[in-house]
């Protein structure tokens, strides 16, 4: 009856997943319905940024060499022949002691070679021809912003795989992509497993509680990039979840179920992957919470059986199946961003497992990110999870960790990433 | 025809703007889309968690006082007189020395006082009864969830105006929420103007750019959490962008316009609220980028005139409009989220304005936020804002700042947000 199970360690586990990931295949979007989604090509410069000299203010476009003996006390004055808004040529060449008013972002017109503010300068009229008076001098190239100043052609200035932000969305719009190639999202199913669980909208009973998980991976998966679907919740019977999962699979690139991972008697899936004849690889992890998460895999399709815990199961979706997800979206650093932080509480009690904590950063007067638990910390926890925005990484051991010590965070709401956090967590089984 | 504008200080402009906050109506939608939606109702625990003592593991439980002299060597054994899983409560009292099978999350049977783990038991059958042996004693209470240790009936367990994560996703479906109140989100039109500018999906001409600043700022409000509506582009001609203004504003909440607020000859805007009737809250502001940066109020609805150069309009939107969106999805903390962290590199420069300059931090060794600008630093530069996500905020005055020194910092993509991040700016006008 009772199954010994062999616990691996949090990086081999990892490992063993990142053998299954694979990339997403790409879809064409608008441009103003691409914010949030990740980019299927690098975005190359095909102009130069300015495409051409350009004037950064309003003012007077100038032949600096006309203003070489201009100072205080003894302005020069300059013959306005025109006048040139942004958009247009202007098409003359400018001559010895002449200008042309000049607005900001209008080409610097031929002959010119600087730009005077139109705060500096005094408009005279003499019959009816206008004229301005300039008191400084200045150099060859002052306030002119010049053709490939900010980007050469050929730059290459996002790569793919990178979270569209509004910048990005700025470049493209720069470099004319109306319609942006970006990564499809990968499908994840969602399955809830357990006989306690009501649905949210029916009435509690004697003994159940509602199905809270899988709305939280659906929100979990959408974070990480992906779609969740969820495909509704099983009691404990193991005829129709071995059906369920067997037809989920077939709609999705990836299902997620919850619950019926421990070695509890109602806990069926070990014996489902069994008969569908998945390849089980790992159904033990040496952490805390979620040390039962089970994951299999059938081709190149992952079964990822989290916990039915709310709290292990939130941080097996981080640990395991953030970064297929990311994989997928061409992310090069799929995992999660991983930093170091103060401790704000003392864990006296040691564990042989890594624990991963649910916590909440503040950054002190000093700069200093100080990580500290969100509230009660049971894995069963469902109120503790809504303010948490990172993992203290616990590494297991003889000792506890004391209030202050330098330790691992791992940050949740972050589009960055990491490509291998785990290199330093010693693992805590021999 | 040179117009001389008088510069207010960031926090007197942010002030002024809120003045015309707004809170937001409350609308209905599905759990499974209330993820990055904003609450519009307090979420309060209808009943404890959990809602009944229960099990947190396989195993078997025992009345506490039949174990009070097993100890290794002294094994004690209890009938085992049925098994209850998860979702269904057990019909009958447990008696002396009799036990029951219990799953993960079942009710605790009457009689029963704690729980033994699955692992820590013997079976040992006889004459087909089935018996177990405890070599341990446990205490009353032992690997008992008690009902209401993690949330007891009445909590608040998230406010409203909280950004809807995985965590408050879970409490939503918890407490039986299918149909979520949600706050509607604020409608922004955009109008871009310039004759030198050019439509994504237009070729380039001589003099002329592309209109990426539209498309920058939808992604911005997206990310503020609003709903941002492409109104298109206009040429410098001051009647038609008037009666475009105009007909745009019946049909947002507020509207944003880049571009046309400088000095120069074509910038129209402040005539345009001037024709309308429009209170301008002012003209210029004492920052950089962005001091051009102008807002008028018609009734309860803003326009934002932001500047044409990417940057500035970057920041006025950030500084000036993000607060405006939150407000509305009735956030308390509505601006930017303020933190400390050092300069990553010297600003030895001087400027008489508070300047806004973007960043990207980095976490060192220690846990400290090091924050450098992202590259090239002119209030025109585009390929800058892709990394941006943060503003090093450099108050004006005589002296530059050097690498190493604290400053503030003000966080891009975060749903915390601050109070009132300017309070300690102090004016860098007289």
């Amino acid at each position: 009856m009772l199954e010994k199970r062999n616990p691996i360690p949090v990086s081999r586990a990892v490992s063993l997943v990142m053998e299954a990931a694979g990339t997403g295949t790409v879809e064409t979007v608008s441009i103003l319905a691409s914010h949030g989604r990740v980019l299927a090509k690098d975005i190359i410069a095909d102009h130069d940024i300015p495409l051409f000299d350009r004037s950064p203010y309003d003012g007077f476009a100038i032949r600096s060499i006309d203003t070489a003996d201009a100072r205080s006390g003894n302005g020069v004055t300059l013959e306005v022949i025109g006048e040139i808004g942004a958009g247009t040529v202007f098409p003359i060449k400018a001559g010895p002691f002449q200008t042309v008013r000049i607005m900001t972002g209008a080409p610097i017109p031929d002959g010119c070679d600087a730009v005077i503010m139109l705060e500096l300068t005094k408009e005279i009229t003499k019959d009816s021809q206008t004229f301005i008076e300039i008191k400084r001098s200045l150099k060859a190239g002052e306030n002119i912003s010049f053709q490939g100043e900010d980007t050469k052609k050929g730059t290459i200035l996002a790569q793919k795989g990178a979270y569209i932000n509004a910048g990005i969305t700025a470049l493209l719009a720069t470099f004319g992509s109306r319609d942006v190639p970006v990564v499809s999202k990968p499908v994840i199913g969602v399955l809830a497993t357990g006989s306690e669980l009501v649905e949210v909208e029916e009435p509690l009973e004697p003994g159940k509680i509602r199905n809270s998980n899988a709305y939280m991976i659906i929100a979990q998966i959408e974070r990480a990039g992906g779609r969740g679907v969820y495909l509704g919740k099983l009691n404990d019977d193991k005829e129709k979840c071995l059906e369920a999962v067997q037809n989920a699979l077939s709609d999705v690139d990836h299902l997620i179920t919850t619950g019926g991972v421990s070695v509890g008697d109602y806990d069926y899936l070990p014996e489902i992957y069994k008969e569908m004849g998945a390849e089980v690889l790992f159904n033990k992890v040496a952490m805390r919470p979620g040390s039962v998460t089970t994951v299999a895999r059938m081709g190149k399709k992952l079964l990822f059986g989290l916990s039915g815990n709310p709290s292990a199961c939130y941080v097996g979706f981080e640990l395991f199946v953030r970064p297929i997800v990311r994989s997928t979206l061409l992310s090069e650093r799929p995992h999660l961003r991983k930093v170091k932080g103060v401790l704000g509480e003392d864990f006296t009690k040691a564990n042989p497992f890594t624990r991963f904590v649910r916590g909440k950063i503040e950054i002190d007067d000093n700069g200093t990110l100080v990580a500290s638990p969100t509230g009660f910390n049971k894995s069963s926890a469902v109120s503790s999870l809504a303010d948490t925005d990172v993992f203290l990484v616990l590494p297991g051991g003889t000792r506890g960790y004391q209030k202050g010590m330098l330790v691992d965070i791992l940050l949740l709401d972050d589009q960055q990433g990491s490509e291998w956090p785990w290199g330093n967590i010693v693992p805590s089984y021999k």
